[in-house]
Protein backbone atom coordinates (compact mmCIF):
# COMPACT_ATOMS: atom_id res chain seq x y z
CA UNK A 1 0.00 0.00 0.00
CA UNK A 2 1.60 3.21 -0.79
CA UNK A 3 2.44 5.72 1.78
CA UNK A 4 -0.35 8.39 1.08
CA UNK A 5 -3.24 7.86 -0.62
CA UNK A 6 -6.26 10.38 -1.66
CA UNK A 7 -9.52 9.71 -2.58
CA UNK A 8 -11.46 12.63 -3.51
CA UNK A 9 -15.07 12.95 -4.88
CA UNK A 10 -18.36 14.77 -4.46
CA UNK A 11 -21.34 14.34 -2.05
CA UNK A 12 -22.87 10.99 -2.05
CA UNK A 13 -20.30 9.96 -4.40
CA UNK A 14 -19.08 6.94 -2.79
CA UNK A 15 -15.58 7.84 -1.66
CA UNK A 16 -15.74 6.67 1.28
CA UNK A 17 -16.68 3.42 1.01
CA UNK A 18 -14.29 2.97 -1.10
CA UNK A 19 -11.62 4.17 0.51
CA UNK A 20 -12.62 1.67 3.65
CA UNK A 21 -12.37 -1.02 0.35
CA UNK A 22 -8.78 -0.08 0.24
CA UNK A 23 -7.75 -0.49 3.52
CA UNK A 24 -9.56 -3.48 3.98
CA UNK A 25 -8.43 -4.95 1.11
CA UNK A 26 -4.93 -4.20 1.29
CA UNK A 27 -4.70 -4.91 5.49
CA UNK A 28 -8.27 -6.11 6.49
CA UNK A 29 -8.79 -3.28 9.08
CA UNK A 30 -7.34 0.13 10.10
CA UNK A 31 -7.26 3.06 12.53
CA UNK A 32 -10.33 5.29 11.48
CA UNK A 33 -9.38 9.22 12.50
CA UNK A 34 -12.62 11.01 12.50
CA UNK A 35 -12.48 14.56 11.98
CA UNK A 36 -15.88 15.23 12.60
CA UNK A 37 -17.95 16.38 15.66
CA UNK A 38 -21.54 15.38 16.10
CA UNK A 39 -22.47 18.87 16.43
CA UNK A 40 -26.07 18.20 15.28
CA UNK A 41 -28.52 15.88 14.05
CA UNK A 42 -27.80 15.71 10.77
CA UNK A 43 -24.16 14.94 11.58
CA UNK A 44 -24.48 12.07 13.96
CA UNK A 45 -26.75 10.63 11.71
CA UNK A 46 -23.59 10.44 9.00
CA UNK A 47 -21.41 9.21 11.90
CA UNK A 48 -23.54 6.50 12.76
CA UNK A 49 -23.98 5.72 8.91
CA UNK A 50 -20.48 5.57 8.62
CA UNK A 51 -19.83 3.67 12.04
CA UNK A 52 -22.46 0.55 11.32
CA UNK A 53 -20.64 0.40 7.61
CA UNK A 54 -17.13 -0.10 8.83
CA UNK A 55 -16.45 -3.65 11.01
CA UNK A 56 -14.78 -4.92 13.90
CA UNK A 57 -11.82 -4.69 12.71
CA UNK A 58 -11.55 -1.13 12.94
CA UNK A 59 -10.15 0.96 15.55
CA UNK A 60 -11.88 4.72 15.79
CA UNK A 61 -10.05 7.67 17.00
CA UNK A 62 -11.30 11.47 16.71
CA UNK A 63 -9.30 14.78 16.04
CA UNK A 64 -11.29 17.15 14.91
CA UNK A 65 -7.59 20.16 14.54
CA UNK A 66 -4.50 19.00 15.09
CA UNK A 67 -4.52 16.28 12.48
CA UNK A 68 -0.62 16.21 11.74
CA UNK A 69 0.11 15.25 15.52
CA UNK A 70 -2.59 12.49 15.65
CA UNK A 71 -1.27 10.64 12.53
CA UNK A 72 2.05 10.62 14.06
CA UNK A 73 0.70 9.11 17.12
CA UNK A 74 -1.35 6.38 15.26
CA UNK A 75 0.68 5.91 12.16
CA UNK A 76 2.05 2.31 12.48
CA UNK A 77 3.37 0.08 9.46
CA UNK A 78 1.06 -2.68 9.91
CA UNK A 79 -2.14 -0.85 10.09
CA UNK A 80 -3.31 1.86 7.72
CA UNK A 81 -5.11 5.24 8.65
CA UNK A 82 -8.10 6.20 7.18
CA UNK A 83 -8.80 9.96 7.66
CA UNK A 84 -12.56 10.65 7.60
CA UNK A 85 -12.04 13.41 6.22
CA UNK A 86 -9.74 15.98 4.85
CA UNK A 87 -12.52 18.87 4.04
CA UNK A 88 -14.17 18.93 7.14
CA UNK A 89 -10.88 19.35 8.84
CA UNK A 90 -10.66 22.39 6.90
CA UNK A 91 -13.55 23.69 7.89
CA UNK A 92 -13.01 23.17 11.63
CA UNK A 93 -9.67 24.74 11.33
CA UNK A 94 -11.40 28.08 9.73
CA UNK A 95 -13.78 27.67 12.62
CA UNK A 96 -11.07 27.86 15.31
CA UNK A 97 -9.81 30.56 13.74
CA UNK A 98 -6.36 28.84 13.04
CA UNK A 99 -3.95 29.74 9.82
CA UNK A 100 -5.07 27.75 7.71
CA UNK A 101 -1.53 27.96 5.14
CA UNK A 102 0.56 27.01 8.29
CA UNK A 103 -1.63 23.92 9.65
CA UNK A 104 -1.68 22.95 5.71
CA UNK A 105 2.25 22.96 5.40
CA UNK A 106 3.13 21.26 9.23
CA UNK A 107 0.58 18.38 7.56
CA UNK A 108 2.54 18.00 4.36
CA UNK A 109 5.43 18.31 5.96
CA UNK A 110 4.72 15.74 8.45
CA UNK A 111 3.43 13.15 5.70
CA UNK A 112 6.84 12.35 4.87
CA UNK A 113 8.05 10.86 7.91
CA UNK A 114 4.77 8.81 8.98
CA UNK A 115 5.58 5.42 10.22
CA UNK A 116 2.74 3.98 8.72
CA UNK A 117 0.21 4.11 5.55
CA UNK A 118 -2.56 6.77 5.76
CA UNK A 119 -5.75 7.52 3.05
CA UNK A 120 -7.59 10.57 3.28
CA UNK A 121 -10.45 10.87 1.77
CA UNK A 122 -11.83 14.37 0.53
CA UNK A 123 -14.38 16.58 -0.97
CA UNK A 124 -13.83 17.75 -4.55
CA UNK A 125 -15.99 20.98 -3.62
CA UNK A 126 -15.01 23.73 -6.47
CA UNK A 127 -16.64 22.26 -9.36
CA UNK A 128 -19.62 24.69 -9.24
CA UNK A 129 -20.47 27.71 -9.53
CA UNK A 130 -18.84 31.01 -7.90
CA UNK A 131 -20.12 30.58 -4.15
CA UNK A 132 -22.19 34.10 -3.32
CA UNK A 133 -20.50 34.79 0.26
CA UNK A 134 -17.13 35.58 0.83
CA UNK A 135 -16.78 32.99 3.42
CA UNK A 136 -17.82 30.00 0.84
CA UNK A 137 -15.35 31.16 -1.68
CA UNK A 138 -12.44 31.39 0.86
CA UNK A 139 -13.56 27.86 1.82
CA UNK A 140 -13.51 26.85 -1.35
CA UNK A 141 -10.52 28.15 -2.57
CA UNK A 142 -8.92 26.91 0.78
CA UNK A 143 -10.30 23.30 -0.02
CA UNK A 144 -9.04 23.44 -3.34
CA UNK A 145 -5.32 24.16 -1.84
CA UNK A 146 -5.25 21.62 0.47
CA UNK A 147 -6.20 18.95 -2.07
CA UNK A 148 -3.96 19.88 -4.05
CA UNK A 149 -0.97 19.88 -1.59
CA UNK A 150 -2.28 16.46 -0.39
CA UNK A 151 -2.34 15.42 -4.01
CA UNK A 152 1.28 16.40 -5.03
CA UNK A 153 2.51 14.55 -1.71
CA UNK A 154 1.00 11.29 -2.24
CA UNK A 155 1.61 8.31 -4.27
CA UNK A 156 -2.03 7.83 -5.44
CA UNK A 157 -4.93 10.09 -6.08
CA UNK A 158 -8.61 8.76 -6.88
CA UNK A 159 -11.43 10.62 -8.26
CA UNK A 160 -14.76 8.02 -7.30
CA UNK A 161 -17.28 9.08 -9.38
CA UNK A 162 -21.05 7.30 -8.64
CA UNK A 163 -19.05 4.99 -6.84
CA UNK A 164 -16.38 3.97 -9.46
CA UNK A 165 -12.68 4.53 -9.19
CA UNK A 166 -11.29 7.24 -11.47
CA UNK A 167 -6.83 7.12 -10.87
CA UNK A 168 -5.75 10.33 -11.44
CA UNK A 169 -2.21 9.62 -10.33
CA UNK A 170 -0.04 6.41 -9.47
CA UNK A 171 3.14 5.91 -8.08
CA UNK A 172 2.29 2.88 -5.85
CA UNK A 173 4.28 0.18 -7.58
CA UNK A 174 7.84 0.30 -5.24
CA UNK A 175 6.62 2.27 -1.82
CA UNK A 176 4.39 -0.62 0.27
CA UNK A 177 5.04 -0.73 3.85
CA UNK A 178 1.73 -2.85 4.55
CA UNK A 179 2.18 -6.63 3.15
CA UNK A 180 -0.27 -7.17 0.16
CA UNK B 1 -24.96 -2.37 -26.56
CA UNK B 2 -24.87 -3.54 -22.86
CA UNK B 3 -28.52 -4.14 -21.20
CA UNK B 4 -27.58 -0.77 -18.75
CA UNK B 5 -25.51 2.23 -19.61
CA UNK B 6 -25.77 5.58 -17.39
CA UNK B 7 -24.43 8.78 -18.92
CA UNK B 8 -23.25 11.50 -16.13
CA UNK B 9 -22.40 14.42 -16.74
CA UNK B 10 -22.75 18.86 -15.63
CA UNK B 11 -25.05 20.91 -16.32
CA UNK B 12 -24.84 21.29 -20.31
CA UNK B 13 -22.08 19.13 -20.39
CA UNK B 14 -22.82 17.31 -23.56
CA UNK B 15 -24.18 14.11 -21.65
CA UNK B 16 -27.76 14.11 -23.63
CA UNK B 17 -26.29 15.04 -26.87
CA UNK B 18 -23.94 11.65 -26.39
CA UNK B 19 -25.98 9.71 -24.77
CA UNK B 20 -28.81 9.91 -27.70
CA UNK B 21 -25.67 9.34 -30.26
CA UNK B 22 -24.84 6.62 -28.67
CA UNK B 23 -28.93 5.31 -29.08
CA UNK B 24 -28.37 6.39 -32.92
CA UNK B 25 -25.11 5.03 -33.39
CA UNK B 26 -26.32 1.32 -32.60
CA UNK B 27 -29.93 1.70 -33.72
CA UNK B 28 -30.38 4.19 -35.39
CA UNK B 29 -33.02 6.08 -32.82
CA UNK B 30 -34.75 4.65 -29.87
CA UNK B 31 -37.64 5.30 -27.30
CA UNK B 32 -37.20 9.04 -25.75
CA UNK B 33 -38.56 8.62 -22.21
CA UNK B 34 -39.07 11.98 -20.84
CA UNK B 35 -39.15 11.91 -17.09
CA UNK B 36 -39.73 16.04 -17.42
CA UNK B 37 -42.87 18.34 -17.09
CA UNK B 38 -43.05 21.46 -19.23
CA UNK B 39 -44.25 23.35 -15.41
CA UNK B 40 -42.47 26.88 -16.81
CA UNK B 41 -41.44 28.40 -19.73
CA UNK B 42 -37.43 27.78 -19.07
CA UNK B 43 -38.30 24.17 -19.20
CA UNK B 44 -40.50 24.23 -22.02
CA UNK B 45 -37.79 25.46 -23.96
CA UNK B 46 -35.46 22.70 -23.27
CA UNK B 47 -37.90 19.95 -23.79
CA UNK B 48 -38.35 21.95 -27.13
CA UNK B 49 -34.78 22.04 -27.66
CA UNK B 50 -34.44 18.62 -26.95
CA UNK B 51 -36.87 17.51 -29.70
CA UNK B 52 -35.49 19.29 -32.13
CA UNK B 53 -32.47 17.70 -31.83
CA UNK B 54 -33.61 14.43 -31.93
CA UNK B 55 -34.82 13.03 -35.32
CA UNK B 56 -37.59 10.87 -36.95
CA UNK B 57 -36.44 7.98 -35.99
CA UNK B 58 -37.54 8.77 -32.15
CA UNK B 59 -40.49 8.09 -30.35
CA UNK B 60 -41.25 9.89 -27.23
CA UNK B 61 -42.99 8.66 -23.79
CA UNK B 62 -43.64 10.57 -20.98
CA UNK B 63 -43.31 9.59 -17.00
CA UNK B 64 -42.21 11.74 -14.29
CA UNK B 65 -42.89 9.13 -11.74
CA UNK B 66 -43.59 5.58 -12.39
CA UNK B 67 -40.06 4.97 -14.23
CA UNK B 68 -39.16 1.25 -13.68
CA UNK B 69 -42.99 0.62 -14.52
CA UNK B 70 -42.26 2.65 -17.57
CA UNK B 71 -39.23 1.00 -18.74
CA UNK B 72 -40.68 -2.46 -18.17
CA UNK B 73 -43.82 -1.32 -20.66
CA UNK B 74 -41.12 0.26 -23.12
CA UNK B 75 -38.42 -2.21 -23.30
CA UNK B 76 -38.14 -4.25 -26.69
CA UNK B 77 -34.60 -5.65 -27.79
CA UNK B 78 -34.13 -3.78 -31.15
CA UNK B 79 -34.92 -0.29 -29.80
CA UNK B 80 -33.13 1.14 -26.92
CA UNK B 81 -34.55 3.26 -24.37
CA UNK B 82 -33.17 6.70 -23.25
CA UNK B 83 -34.21 8.09 -19.93
CA UNK B 84 -33.95 11.74 -19.71
CA UNK B 85 -33.14 11.98 -17.15
CA UNK B 86 -32.93 10.64 -13.60
CA UNK B 87 -32.29 13.54 -11.97
CA UNK B 88 -35.40 15.18 -12.61
CA UNK B 89 -37.41 12.10 -12.07
CA UNK B 90 -35.59 11.95 -8.42
CA UNK B 91 -36.91 15.45 -7.88
CA UNK B 92 -40.35 14.52 -9.17
CA UNK B 93 -40.61 11.42 -6.74
CA UNK B 94 -39.06 13.60 -3.49
CA UNK B 95 -41.65 16.25 -4.64
CA UNK B 96 -44.39 14.03 -4.31
CA UNK B 97 -43.73 12.73 -1.39
CA UNK B 98 -42.61 9.31 -2.02
CA UNK B 99 -40.40 6.86 -0.45
CA UNK B 100 -37.02 7.42 -2.19
CA UNK B 101 -35.00 4.22 -0.92
CA UNK B 102 -37.99 1.67 -2.20
CA UNK B 103 -38.35 4.00 -5.56
CA UNK B 104 -34.24 3.60 -6.17
CA UNK B 105 -34.58 -0.18 -5.17
CA UNK B 106 -37.62 -0.74 -7.28
CA UNK B 107 -36.07 0.63 -10.14
CA UNK B 108 -32.47 -0.82 -10.02
CA UNK B 109 -34.19 -4.25 -9.27
CA UNK B 110 -36.02 -3.86 -12.25
CA UNK B 111 -33.41 -3.43 -14.65
CA UNK B 112 -32.30 -7.25 -13.99
CA UNK B 113 -35.05 -8.38 -15.92
CA UNK B 114 -35.49 -5.49 -18.17
CA UNK B 115 -36.55 -6.96 -22.01
CA UNK B 116 -34.08 -4.47 -23.99
CA UNK B 117 -30.92 -2.27 -23.47
CA UNK B 118 -31.84 1.47 -21.70
CA UNK B 119 -29.37 4.34 -21.63
CA UNK B 120 -30.16 6.51 -18.69
CA UNK B 121 -28.88 10.38 -18.55
CA UNK B 122 -28.00 11.77 -15.05
CA UNK B 123 -26.67 15.16 -13.16
CA UNK B 124 -23.75 14.77 -11.45
CA UNK B 125 -24.32 17.35 -8.86
CA UNK B 126 -22.39 16.80 -6.02
CA UNK B 127 -18.92 18.56 -7.22
CA UNK B 128 -19.93 21.94 -5.60
CA UNK B 129 -20.29 23.46 -1.85
CA UNK B 130 -22.50 22.10 0.47
CA UNK B 131 -26.22 23.38 -0.19
CA UNK B 132 -27.07 26.33 2.05
CA UNK B 133 -30.27 24.08 2.80
CA UNK B 134 -31.48 20.92 4.56
CA UNK B 135 -33.75 19.94 1.13
CA UNK B 136 -30.52 21.16 -1.16
CA UNK B 137 -28.30 18.71 1.29
CA UNK B 138 -31.01 16.05 1.06
CA UNK B 139 -31.55 16.33 -2.69
CA UNK B 140 -27.77 16.15 -3.23
CA UNK B 141 -27.44 13.49 -1.68
CA UNK B 142 -30.38 11.10 -2.62
CA UNK B 143 -28.81 12.10 -6.61
CA UNK B 144 -25.60 10.72 -5.27
CA UNK B 145 -27.05 7.72 -3.88
CA UNK B 146 -29.19 7.23 -6.94
CA UNK B 147 -26.37 7.61 -9.11
CA UNK B 148 -23.95 4.91 -7.68
CA UNK B 149 -26.91 2.78 -7.19
CA UNK B 150 -27.36 2.74 -11.16
CA UNK B 151 -23.99 2.89 -11.47
CA UNK B 152 -23.61 -0.33 -9.85
CA UNK B 153 -26.17 -2.18 -11.95
CA UNK B 154 -24.83 -0.56 -15.17
CA UNK B 155 -22.45 -2.46 -17.67
CA UNK B 156 -21.19 0.84 -19.18
CA UNK B 157 -21.28 4.33 -17.39
CA UNK B 158 -19.63 7.52 -18.95
CA UNK B 159 -18.88 10.69 -17.51
CA UNK B 160 -18.95 13.75 -20.12
CA UNK B 161 -17.08 16.73 -19.56
CA UNK B 162 -17.39 19.36 -22.29
CA UNK B 163 -18.99 17.26 -24.78
CA UNK B 164 -16.41 14.29 -24.59
CA UNK B 165 -16.84 11.17 -23.04
CA UNK B 166 -14.56 9.68 -20.25
CA UNK B 167 -15.31 5.63 -19.71
CA UNK B 168 -15.54 5.19 -15.72
CA UNK B 169 -16.86 1.45 -16.12
CA UNK B 170 -16.98 -1.05 -19.16
CA UNK B 171 -17.78 -4.35 -19.20
CA UNK B 172 -19.83 -4.25 -22.01
CA UNK B 173 -18.32 -6.39 -24.61
CA UNK B 174 -19.99 -9.82 -23.96
CA UNK B 175 -23.37 -8.48 -22.98
CA UNK B 176 -25.33 -6.98 -26.35
CA UNK B 177 -28.82 -6.90 -27.06
CA UNK B 178 -29.11 -5.32 -30.19
CA UNK B 179 -26.73 -5.85 -33.10
CA UNK B 180 -24.16 -3.55 -33.44
CA UNK C 1 2.04 22.04 -29.77
CA UNK C 2 -1.28 21.62 -30.32
CA UNK C 3 -2.91 25.02 -32.25
CA UNK C 4 -5.70 24.70 -29.25
CA UNK C 5 -5.36 23.38 -26.05
CA UNK C 6 -8.33 23.60 -22.94
CA UNK C 7 -7.50 23.28 -19.87
CA UNK C 8 -10.52 23.16 -18.04
CA UNK C 9 -10.90 22.78 -14.01
CA UNK C 10 -12.66 23.56 -10.50
CA UNK C 11 -11.42 26.38 -8.56
CA UNK C 12 -7.99 26.05 -7.21
CA UNK C 13 -7.87 22.98 -9.12
CA UNK C 14 -4.07 23.94 -10.23
CA UNK C 15 -5.64 24.63 -14.10
CA UNK C 16 -3.86 27.84 -14.00
CA UNK C 17 -0.01 26.72 -13.16
CA UNK C 18 -0.59 23.49 -15.45
CA UNK C 19 -1.85 25.90 -18.22
CA UNK C 20 1.48 27.52 -17.60
CA UNK C 21 3.94 24.50 -17.36
CA UNK C 22 2.18 23.51 -20.76
CA UNK C 23 3.34 26.69 -22.30
CA UNK C 24 6.45 27.01 -20.59
CA UNK C 25 7.27 23.39 -21.57
CA UNK C 26 7.15 23.82 -25.19
CA UNK C 27 8.20 27.10 -26.21
CA UNK C 28 9.54 28.73 -22.81
CA UNK C 29 7.11 31.37 -22.22
CA UNK C 30 4.41 33.48 -23.90
CA UNK C 31 1.39 35.71 -24.43
CA UNK C 32 -0.64 35.69 -21.35
CA UNK C 33 -3.82 37.25 -22.94
CA UNK C 34 -5.94 38.27 -19.43
CA UNK C 35 -9.54 38.22 -19.31
CA UNK C 36 -9.90 40.14 -15.89
CA UNK C 37 -10.12 43.41 -14.79
CA UNK C 38 -9.47 44.57 -11.34
CA UNK C 39 -12.05 45.52 -9.91
CA UNK C 40 -12.43 44.65 -6.15
CA UNK C 41 -9.43 43.65 -3.51
CA UNK C 42 -10.43 39.91 -4.20
CA UNK C 43 -9.81 39.64 -7.73
CA UNK C 44 -6.75 42.29 -7.86
CA UNK C 45 -5.08 39.49 -5.18
CA UNK C 46 -5.64 37.24 -7.69
CA UNK C 47 -3.99 38.72 -10.48
CA UNK C 48 -1.38 39.56 -7.94
CA UNK C 49 -0.85 36.05 -7.30
CA UNK C 50 -0.88 35.20 -10.85
CA UNK C 51 1.47 37.49 -11.89
CA UNK C 52 4.14 36.84 -9.43
CA UNK C 53 3.87 32.94 -10.42
CA UNK C 54 4.92 33.79 -14.00
CA UNK C 55 8.49 34.60 -14.73
CA UNK C 56 9.87 37.20 -17.10
CA UNK C 57 9.44 35.35 -20.12
CA UNK C 58 6.20 35.85 -20.28
CA UNK C 59 4.39 38.91 -21.57
CA UNK C 60 0.67 40.16 -20.38
CA UNK C 61 -1.71 41.59 -22.22
CA UNK C 62 -5.13 42.51 -21.29
CA UNK C 63 -8.87 41.93 -23.06
CA UNK C 64 -11.85 41.89 -21.23
CA UNK C 65 -14.26 41.73 -24.16
CA UNK C 66 -12.59 41.67 -27.76
CA UNK C 67 -11.40 37.87 -27.22
CA UNK C 68 -11.48 37.06 -30.98
CA UNK C 69 -9.66 40.07 -31.82
CA UNK C 70 -7.54 39.68 -29.59
CA UNK C 71 -6.19 36.40 -30.31
CA UNK C 72 -5.72 37.30 -33.58
CA UNK C 73 -3.45 40.50 -33.35
CA UNK C 74 -1.18 38.39 -30.66
CA UNK C 75 -0.76 35.14 -32.57
CA UNK C 76 2.44 34.14 -33.98
CA UNK C 77 4.21 30.91 -34.27
CA UNK C 78 6.53 30.56 -31.85
CA UNK C 79 4.88 32.19 -28.86
CA UNK C 80 1.99 30.44 -27.35
CA UNK C 81 -1.13 32.64 -25.91
CA UNK C 82 -2.43 31.46 -22.95
CA UNK C 83 -6.17 32.97 -22.24
CA UNK C 84 -6.74 33.07 -18.73
CA UNK C 85 -9.94 32.54 -18.32
CA UNK C 86 -12.14 31.86 -20.78
CA UNK C 87 -15.09 31.77 -18.23
CA UNK C 88 -14.02 35.08 -16.68
CA UNK C 89 -14.66 36.52 -20.19
CA UNK C 90 -17.72 35.24 -20.51
CA UNK C 91 -18.78 36.74 -17.41
CA UNK C 92 -17.52 39.98 -18.93
CA UNK C 93 -19.61 39.71 -22.29
CA UNK C 94 -22.69 38.58 -20.05
CA UNK C 95 -22.68 41.76 -17.94
CA UNK C 96 -21.73 43.92 -21.20
CA UNK C 97 -24.87 42.96 -22.69
CA UNK C 98 -23.01 41.30 -25.72
CA UNK C 99 -24.67 38.34 -27.81
CA UNK C 100 -23.11 35.30 -26.91
CA UNK C 101 -24.13 32.71 -28.74
CA UNK C 102 -22.56 35.27 -31.54
CA UNK C 103 -19.18 35.58 -30.04
CA UNK C 104 -18.93 32.44 -29.33
CA UNK C 105 -19.45 31.81 -33.02
CA UNK C 106 -16.40 34.39 -33.60
CA UNK C 107 -14.43 32.88 -31.00
CA UNK C 108 -14.42 29.60 -32.50
CA UNK C 109 -14.68 30.10 -35.74
CA UNK C 110 -11.03 32.83 -35.48
CA UNK C 111 -9.55 29.44 -33.88
CA UNK C 112 -9.65 28.25 -37.60
CA UNK C 113 -7.00 30.43 -38.83
CA UNK C 114 -5.03 31.32 -36.12
CA UNK C 115 -1.12 32.11 -36.83
CA UNK C 116 0.19 30.26 -33.43
CA UNK C 117 -1.12 28.18 -30.43
CA UNK C 118 -3.16 28.82 -27.99
CA UNK C 119 -3.72 27.21 -24.73
CA UNK C 120 -7.46 28.47 -23.21
CA UNK C 121 -7.95 28.34 -19.07
CA UNK C 122 -11.38 27.37 -18.09
CA UNK C 123 -13.79 26.75 -14.81
CA UNK C 124 -15.62 23.40 -14.88
CA UNK C 125 -19.10 25.20 -13.27
CA UNK C 126 -21.89 22.86 -13.78
CA UNK C 127 -20.87 20.20 -11.34
CA UNK C 128 -22.97 21.32 -8.45
CA UNK C 129 -26.93 21.87 -7.62
CA UNK C 130 -28.80 23.68 -9.96
CA UNK C 131 -28.01 27.85 -9.20
CA UNK C 132 -31.15 29.11 -7.12
CA UNK C 133 -31.15 32.22 -9.48
CA UNK C 134 -32.39 32.58 -13.36
CA UNK C 135 -28.95 34.94 -13.85
CA UNK C 136 -27.45 31.62 -12.26
CA UNK C 137 -28.50 29.11 -14.25
CA UNK C 138 -28.21 30.57 -17.72
CA UNK C 139 -24.31 32.15 -16.84
CA UNK C 140 -23.81 27.69 -15.91
CA UNK C 141 -25.51 26.92 -19.16
CA UNK C 142 -23.75 29.43 -21.34
CA UNK C 143 -20.44 28.33 -19.80
CA UNK C 144 -21.35 24.60 -20.45
CA UNK C 145 -22.05 26.06 -24.20
CA UNK C 146 -18.57 27.76 -24.21
CA UNK C 147 -16.60 25.02 -22.95
CA UNK C 148 -18.16 22.19 -25.54
CA UNK C 149 -17.47 25.04 -28.42
CA UNK C 150 -14.00 25.44 -27.33
CA UNK C 151 -13.60 21.41 -26.41
CA UNK C 152 -14.97 20.67 -30.10
CA UNK C 153 -12.04 23.45 -31.79
CA UNK C 154 -9.35 22.17 -29.34
CA UNK C 155 -6.92 19.42 -30.53
CA UNK C 156 -6.05 18.54 -26.82
CA UNK C 157 -8.91 19.21 -23.66
CA UNK C 158 -7.19 18.35 -20.06
CA UNK C 159 -9.46 17.87 -17.04
CA UNK C 160 -7.23 19.08 -13.81
CA UNK C 161 -8.24 17.89 -10.17
CA UNK C 162 -6.21 18.20 -7.19
CA UNK C 163 -3.46 19.64 -9.71
CA UNK C 164 -3.15 16.81 -11.95
CA UNK C 165 -4.03 16.57 -15.15
CA UNK C 166 -6.36 14.44 -16.95
CA UNK C 167 -6.75 14.04 -20.29
CA UNK C 168 -9.83 14.06 -21.97
CA UNK C 169 -9.20 14.84 -25.84
CA UNK C 170 -5.65 14.55 -27.62
CA UNK C 171 -5.15 14.77 -31.18
CA UNK C 172 -2.24 16.77 -30.83
CA UNK C 173 0.46 14.66 -32.19
CA UNK C 174 0.26 15.72 -36.02
CA UNK C 175 -0.08 19.23 -35.55
CA UNK C 176 2.55 21.21 -33.82
CA UNK C 177 3.70 24.68 -34.55
CA UNK C 178 5.98 25.29 -32.00
CA UNK C 179 9.20 23.41 -31.81
CA UNK C 180 9.37 21.23 -29.09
Amino acid sequence: MPQVTLVLGGARSGKSGYAEHLVEACAGGGTYLATAEARDDEMAARIRDHRARRGRAWRTVEEPLELAAALARHATRDRPILVECLTLWLSNIMAAGCDVARERERLVEGLRTLAGPVVFVANEVGLGLVPSTPLGRAFRDEAGRLNQAVAGSAQRVILVVAGLPLTIKDEAENSGTVEQ
